[in-house]
Order: structure tokens, then C-alpha cells, then sequence
């Protein structure tokens, strides 16, 4: 079964990884799914190396069980990061949004497994050339940063584990276990979830931008900035510039100036609902509670048992 | 079990109902699903009054097991073709693109099952107070026309599961056993497929249509015209035109004059490769074949207990 194989690579109980989301996923978050039986990543990219080496260092001390970090490749402070995960000896790091071949081998001859993250069956073939240990297949109900071919989980994850023999990891609209069941059908040897943990007891983002997700509804996401780096993000009064600029015709460049700089981290981490981005996925509009995460790995356990059984055979 | 009672309420042997697509769905497509043990649809929207009855017939004439027809509640020509279902007793009627009050009593009166297509768990929740007998929730990933709010099957499905208390049948990115597997774990009862049935032998669409569709790769189809209503295509010259208009921020007036009339008809039924319209799924991308439809149906349930079976239990 790929989902034994995976719990055995990544050293967990279940095949469950909670995302390293930026503003949300820091030792707390992670320290949580991790001892509750899944792989819980820090997430790097909002972090400089000073603070993610003391989000690593706190969650060895929230937990004895392994916890992983997720650094984006694109980034200005990413060799940083790479050489604090190198130096505290992370056991798995998930990489995103860059080139696989740049730090896989790195990592590995230190001893840690390297999972990438990817949109396109195309990108999965690349990682798996740069010898990823697995990689993670992102579809376009995620939220944060999309890919221009917008493929939803639906087709993406049965694509991608078409195309590699790596585990893969189906990410973007999973928050239930019948949703877990579902990526698992379609060929995922596990999942990554990020808006569900997001919305957790122990997750760092600002209480009042949970309470506005809690709120959210089915149509309160959308994917914007398309001429850019596609990202989805919830509704306020920044995404209703956004999106106005986008229906005038706005180049890429009047796009960027638009976004300017720290907007995330104003959203996000410092509560600004009205002139932040509020970067969340699509499931968002399913989920109206802040459990701590081991109550919602427990939940996706028992809701996958369920959603398992209640399939039943058709006579062929 | 949910699908049970719905292959009950089709009077078929198999959860898997082959979509009513214009230009593709003729009796010849839809008495090849029916007799294969699926439900068939007549595609309505691309027929006048007389072309429905002929097809109709036509089918009953290939298979003595029950065919449905779809019919766009929005067309000019609406009220004759729900004449025709009724005068010829279509048993099952799949409704799509506007007010599910209009027919759905109608033809429940006669004697028909009735279901209605949505986008949104609101939709699902008005077909439901319309009285329908179920309804099929469509995610983003699939071709033709689509909603504005973008919501995917992974999304959508246990959303309008939640929402209604009728059987859902799962639409868009189904195109395979696990696919459809996936559909089901997430709370559908059945599945709507369209993209893998249009290329089939049986699918009355154009040669040159169904070959270029073969040809395409998991980057080829987009959702355009969003400032009118959504559709999905496969990237042609046309295309290209719409993305230049849409990039510029042409108005919705603008794109409805580009989009003029037509143009599915030139190229889905007629060949037309560069001018016409040429609506399909995003899971073309992983379709290499024109099997007779007896073929699909025999893999996806082959494909159904293989994925089903797969799925291991995770300890509690």
C-alpha cells in the first residue's frame, strides 16, 4: 500500500502532513499534528533564519516526534533557511515554488527526506528527476500561490501518479476524511492540508482573520493576480481593488505595484481584514470551528474509516 | 446505500449517467450508455423540436432500456422541447442552466425523474425546493459552461451532499474508475460524465474535434468569458482571441460580439478548429482513446472496485 510506504519514509503514524503555511504554521501548529500521529511542517517562508531556527528548537521541546519545515526556493532569505534546517538536522523538508535540483541533494546527503511541492503533472516529473523522496500535488482550489493551468486536485492528483513512482501527496480542498478518502481514490498515498489546520486552536495566524474564515462561505474565495503569480485569497476590500484592477485590463507590472510589499503578514498575522491578503483555499466556506489539531486529525481518521466502508463494490 | 437507491430512481444497473452535451450527445452516444447499463442523455440543447423526437426514437430503436434527455431550461427553444419529452414520455430528465420551478412539477406529473445541474450548494439547495428527484453538482473542472464562483468537485460535492437530502451525482474531472471512486467517497451517489463519453466511437461530435481533444495536453483547456458566463475550452486560435480581448479588459458586451453565434456548432459538430468553440473538460488531458462507450463503462467500474478496494483501513 503507497500509504504504508509514506508513513514509513516520513516516520509518522498516518498519512497526514499539515502544510507549511506562512503566518500560520509555526512550533505550536506543527508540535500538535505531529504528536497527534501526522507530520507537522513549519512553515519557513515567513520567517527569517533567526526565528525559524527558534520554531524548530521549540517544537524538539513540544514534542519528541519528528517535525518537518517547508522553505519556498524562490526567496531572498532561502539559503539562510537551508543552512538553519541543515544545522538542526530536520528530518523532512517540504520545498515550493522553485527549482527541486537546487537543495534535494543537499538535504539528502545530510540524511532528510525531500518532498516538492507541484501544480502540473510536468513539474512532478521534474522533481522526481532531481530525486525527491515524494512531492506533493497541489490543485487549484489550494490557497496562497496557484499555477497558471489552474487543474483542480480531481484531475491533478490522478496525473501526477500517472507520471512519477514517488509517493505524492494530494494538497488543495482536503479538510474532511471523505475528502482524504477521495485523494487517496484517486491514487495519493497521502495528504497535505493547509486551510484546516490553519484554522486550528494552535495556529499563529491572527485570531481575527480565522474569525473571518470561520464566517466565510462557499463563494468567499477567488483566484486573482493572474497575469502574476495566481494566489487565492478570501474576499475584503484589498481583493475588490485587485479584482477591479484585473477587469480594467491592469498590466502584470500595475498588478505588482498594487500588491506592494507585506500585505500577507498585514492580513494574516497582524489582523488587517480590510488592506491585507487573506490567503486561503476553497474549503474554507466548509469549516465553521477552531479545533486544536489533534482533534481534527482524529476527526479525518474516523471520517476516512467511514467514507472507506460506505463505499461499496458494483458488480462488474 | 446512496447509490443503490439512485440506480433505483434511474432504473439502471450502474451509478453513471453520460452527460446531454450539444453537439455530441445523439441517440447513438446515449443508447450505447444505456445499453452498457448507465443512463444515456440525449443532449437537447443542440436540437430543435423535431431533431429531439427523432433521437429520441432513434434510440429507443437501438435499446429497449430507459435514455434521458437534457434540456437547458434558458433557450429560445425550451418550450418546445420540453413538448417533445413529454408527448414522447422521456422517463428521465436532466435540466441545466436556469430555474429548476419551471418544468421540474411538469414533468413529475407525467410520470419523468427529474434533476436538475448546479454550481453552488445554494443552487443544489433552491433544484431541491423545486421538488427535484436529485441533482448532479458540477465542478469547475468540467467543459462548457460554468459558474462564476469556481467551485471544484472536490469542493463542491460534499458541499451539496451536505446541503440536499436527494442523491448527488458528482460532474467534472470524472473520467476513470478512481476518479469516480473519488466522487463517491466524498458523498455523491453516483456521477455525470461528460468529457470521456464525447470521445467515445458513439459520440456524434466531429472526428477532427475528438482527434485534437486526443492531442491535448493537461495545459489545454481554460475557463474564459468570465464577465458573461464562464466556459471551458480547448486552446485554438479562437481562444487565443478571447485571451487577448479578456487581458485588454474588454467588456462583457465586448465578448459577447466576439463570441457572435455559433461557434460550438462550427466547431464541435462541424470541424472547425480555429473559429469554432471547442468545449471539454480539463480531464482531456488524460484521455489517449475513442473506445465504444460499452468499453468506458466496463472501466470505470472495473476501475471503481480496483480504487475502492485499495483504500486500507487507518488505525483508530
Amino acid at each position: 500500500m503507497a500509504s504504508r510506504h509514506l508513513t514509513g519514509i516520513l516516520g509518522v503514524r498516518y498519512p497526514i502532513v499539515s502544510g507549511g503555511m506562512a503566518w500560520c504554521s509555526g512550533a505550536r501548529l506543527a508540535a500538535a499534528v505531529s504528536a497527534a500521529g501526522g507530520l507537522g511542517l513549519i512553515g519557513g517562508g515567513s520567517m527569517d533564519a533567526e526565528l525559524l531556527r527558534h520554531h524548530i528548537r521549540k517544537a524538539r521541546g513540544l514534542t519528541g516526534l519528528p517535525v518537518g519545515v517547508n522553505i519556498p526556493m524562490t526567496f531572498r532569505q532561502t539559503p539562510e533557511l537551508v543552512e538553519v534546517c541543515l544545522d538542526e538536522q530536520v528530518p523532512v523538508i517540504f520545498t515550493s515554488a522553485g527549482n527541486p535540483r537546487r537543495y534535494t541533494r543537499v538535504f539528502q546527503d545530510a540524511g532528510a527526506r525531500v518532498f516538492h511541492v507541484v501544480s502540473t503533472p510536468a513539474q512532478a516529473g521534474k522533481a522526481e528527476q532531481a530525486g525527491v523522496d515524494g512531492v506533493v500535488a497541489e490543485g487549484f482550489e489550494a490557497g496562497g500561490h496557484l499555477a497558471h493551468e489552474e487543474l483542480t486536485t480531481m484531475v491533478l492528483v490522478p496525473e501526477v501518479a500517472e507520471k512519477v513512482s514517488c509517493p505524492v501527496l494530494a494538497a488543495g480542498g482536503i479538510a474532511t476524511g471523505r475528502q482524504m478518502a477521495a485523494a487517496l481514490a484517486l491514487g495519493a498515498a497521502g495528504v497535505q492540508i493547509g486551510t484546516r489546520f490553519a484554522l486550528t486552536e494552535e495556529s499563529a495566524a491572527h485570531p481575527a482573520y480565522k474569525q473571518l474564515c470561520l464566517q466565510a462561505g462557499y463563494d468567499s474565495t477567488r483566484a486573482v493576480f493572474k497575469k502574476n503569480v495566481p494566489m487565492r485569497m478570501l474576499h475584503n476590500a484589498f481583493r475588490d481593488q485587485i479584482s477591479e484592477a484585473e477587469s480594467r485590463g491592469a498590466s502584470a507590472e500595475q498588478m505588482l505595484a498594487l500588491l506592494g510589499e507585506g500585505r500577507p503578514r498585514r492580513g494574516m498575522f497582524e489582523g488587517d481584514l480590510d488592506e491585507g491578503v487573506l490567503e486561503i483555499g476553497q474549503v474554507t466556506g466548509m469549516i465553521q470551528d477552531l479545533p486544536p489539531a489533534a482533534e481534527v486529525i482524529r476527526s479525518l481518521v474516523a471520517g476516512y474509516n467511514h467514507a472507506r466502508a460506505d463505499l461499496s463494490p458494483l458488480d462488474a
